[in-house]
């Protein structure tokens, strides 16, 4: 019975949430804000790619940042180190940002002052990919010690992404991961995913992604 | 409007499923078998510390593994390689078991044969601690390259759980990870929790665990 009537309920919050993410993103396209969503599990390396990112940006690009936290203010505080506009959701417990938390944080930026904004989506494979945010694009990192067998688990994450980053690859020689696996996995739930290879630690791959993101941004302006 | 309401749902369903955790746990202690609900994120080692486990104790209990997976059967397989009697248990979805979901799968098992049951949960630090699932304790492993800040992010897991195992051990050298500090934060949490450090890998540290679970199975049995 209590199966029944949670799956009703969320059906009806999806919904009332698609709504406000379409406002999101057309406010967002007729303010030529391209704005980014990026998951991945705890530790995937979130913050480190926001930051490796937006230091490979900031001299075309104006960005800011909406980290998800439940509990902290860790990942805001080392992004506002770096001189980057950040806006702090906490939510208390929830397991994923949806389109209202998004469109909270939104009215506490300058969308006129913007190119940019990347949402850092709690840790969590499963319930983020469920909710659209209102971003034009949704990326995930998959750090290589979480292992090669990710995409049969949490397809829903594999499919709703336009590109995945492989973090970690410093990893690769200590840990049992086929890269060839990976991608065969990945391909074949979302055929269009772009996949990137990097490693924050070292920049390794970073150069790539980035030019993607660019591309992406240039595509939207338009 | 949407938020409020998603909160008084949640206290509706948290409060149904405390009702039926509590009858489960009160039918396994009449039939004197000992439930262990073990929580990570994706690819934080559970069922290799799993098979692990039950390797070690194989000659000394009989055990059952419920597998929470939301859509694929990979780690059932492996689990029941080993002979081990393992219920999958397909989420199609939900990020995280319940106690009516734990339910289902014990009519499947025959508790007289069984001395523990080892729940493996869906890969996630959020919302399974928020879910009683029946268990006498709960566990949770946290693995190296995942990083030292998750208590400062993941409060309540660290909360709710009797014990936690550091996993992947054999990544420190590579992986910016103080142990020391680690401790500290979970300890600020849950001053009674029990750590161990571990590598399912190489098995350093595996025999204390184990120890730690079979003293508890010999406690409840009391």
């Amino acid at each position: 019975m209590t199966e029944i009537r949670l799956i009703e309920i969320k059906e009806d919050i999806l919904a009332d949430n698609d709504k406000v993410a379409e406002e999101i993103r057309n406010r967002l396209h007729s303010r030529q804000v391209f704005m980014l969503n990026l998951m991945a599990s705890p530790g995937g390396g979130k913050t480190s790619l926001i930051i490796e990112t937006l230091r490979g940006l900031k001299q075309s690009m104006r960005a800011g940042v909406i980290e998800g936290d439940i509990d902290s203010m860790v990942d805001a505080e080392k992004v506002a180190k770096e001189g980057i506009p950040a806006v702090q959701l906490r939510t208390g417990g929830a397991c994923h940002l949806d389109a209202v938390m998004v469109e909270m944080a939104l009215r506490e930026m300058d969308l006129y002052a913007l190119d940019l904004i990347i949402i850092e989506n709690i840790g969590n494979l499963v319930c983020p990919a469920e909710f659209d945010t209102g971003a034009v694009k949704n990326a995930m990192i998959l750090s290589v010690p979480e292992g090669d067998d990710k995409p049969l688990k949490y397809p829903l994450m594999f499919t709703v992404c336009d590109a995945l980053v492989v973090n970690k690859i410093d990893y690769l020689t200590m840990a049992d991961f086929d890269m060839k696996v990976l991608k065969e996995r990945v391909l074949k739930l979302n055929p269009k995913i772009r996949i990137f290879e990097v490693s924050c630690k070292t920049g390794e791959g970073i150069p790539a992604w980035i030019q993607w993101l660019r591309d992406e941004v240039a595509n939207f302006k338009k």
